[in-house]
């Protein structure tokens, strides 16, 4: 991470005086671009935006806004911020709200500006930021700014995690790139074999349905999202490489009906999560009622 | 599956006289056949058991039952069915408890007793059985009477979903082998890369936190029996196929930045999906705001 404190000739931002800062999202007309700009109008800035048909185009924007936020789609990110930057001035400040933070940073970071990488944990149809969590990367910027910033989003609620780039992206490749690969693998197999999801839910044990709930809820989303968070993560081959070893295993031991060696194999695993195991069976306990009841509301004739 | 109706010189069991009924359950000190045992009792019958430390044996819990329930471990059900079958009368019943069908079932129609197969979509430690699915095989079985036992399962407010064997098992390919088996592999991915879950929760978004808690239920839960689950079941390796399949592919779009591809394909199991997509995600969105409350009550320090 570079340092916070350089760059002493850079203008300090006044975050204590919104007034005086105008706020330019990039891509604001999409669901993330429109979360955020309500949060500065909120906050008392002014806001402009650009997107494909708005009065101002993202070089006017750029060029005429002190805080410069890009909230495009994932897979464009890198060319928007590269084709824009050589209009950034050093008394700026570039953000972005992108899924991975090692390419959008470094983009950024070809200009001379303060640059914060932000990763909102949250979809941009969130009714309230309390409770939510924002993972941030203050790569350039000055300490007081950023204290101020990140003051700013947690008198919303949100829980603000800073990290560099690249321990972001890694952990991504567990959250996202694990479990959302994973999921699609799964509607992929439920579709190749042709399931009927309806008559599976019939013989519903409550956590298949949690577990169906959250699948359904990944497709009902945006393929291009899911597609570039999970190709677009340096360390997703890792993942791939590991799954494909847990499969040759498991067809390895079913072959030999070697139950043994999948029971151990199981337990080692649950010895890795140790005490966390027990703290989710008592939250997942709860957030099962919780489906039995949705369950039956919601039975199919 | 058989007639229910054959076998017309099978004594009719007497399912409105529960004091006339005795219920032997094998395996009864263990957590699923406790709670079956007191199924039994709540509705008047008599119940015996015989486990490892019982006063009774197996062999004469069989001889002296007119019910003969199997609760034992699934990898152990077809061995002790077998086993007792010869003492088996045809004016009894016999009914298993295991997570697959087929085989148990087969085993227990080489006696000449009534037969019904049951598969408890819920584990042990349910507080209650309003709203939890029981799946039935009733391959060989008087009507009258499999009426009367349906009856009996439904006061309690299970719901009783009747299948064969062979659909049974099919369907528990999807529940338990695609589903369970995705999340040892993911247990097994987060061990092998060592990854801290304390760590990652840090970056909690509620559905990463949902996920990690149905995940870590499991492994909360019984080896053998996972082991069991997964690796008995005979369209386990039409599983194994898809998802090595699908990782093929996911690997090829890597290499060839091929997001195309690979948003076309979540496409197309998005449409196989259906209307399933737009309910689950009005129902996740409800579980999500409790996960966002418990995350708060269960922060760690």
């Amino acid at each position: 991470m570079e340092s916070k404190t350089a760059g002493g000739d850079r203008t300090e931002l006044e975050f204590g005086r919104p007034e005086d800062v105008s706020v330019g999202i990039v891509g604001g007309a999409g669901e993330m671009g429109a979360l955020f700009r309500r949060f500065f109008e909120e906050a008392g800035y002014t806001v402009r935006i650009s997107d494909r048909d708005t009065p101002l185009d993202n070089r006017e924007l750029v060029k005429s806004s002190s805080i410069v936020l890009f909230a495009v789609p994932l897979h464009l990110t890198v060319d928007v911020i590269r084709e824009l930057v050589p209009l950034v001035r050093e008394d700026q400040l570039l953000l972005d709200l992108t899924s991975l933070k090692a390419a959008p940073v470094e983009a950024m970071l070809q200009s001379r500006a303060s640059v914060v990488g932000l990763h909102p944990m949250f979809g941009g149809g969130v009714k309230s930021f309390a409770g939510q969590t924002l993972a941030a990367c203050p790569v350039r910027i000055e300490d007081k700014a950023w204290r101020e910033l990140r003051a700013l989003f947690e008198s919303s609620g949100m829980r603000v995690k800073e990290c560099t780039p690249e321990q972001h992206d890694r952990m991504m490749s567990i959250i996202q790139v694990l479990f959302h690969m994973t999921t699609m693998m799964m509607g992929r197999v439920l579709r190749e074999l042709d399931v009927d999801i309806f008559e599976t839910l019939e013989y519903t044990s409550p956590s298949y349905r949690l577990e169906m709930d959250i699948l359904g809820r990944i497709f009902a989303q945006n393929p291009s999202l899911y597609a570039a968070i999970s190709q677009l993560n340096p360390h997703t081959p890792d993942i791939v490489e590991e799954l494909k070893k847990a499969l040759g295993l498991y067809e390895k031991w079913f072959r030999e009906e070697d139950l043994d060696s999948f029971a151990r194999d199981f337990e080692e695993s649950a010895r890795h999560l140790g005490d966390f195991c027990k703290e989710a069976y008592e939250e997942s306990s709860i957030i099962l009622d919780l489906v039995v009841k949705l369950a039956e509301r919601n039975r199919r004739p």
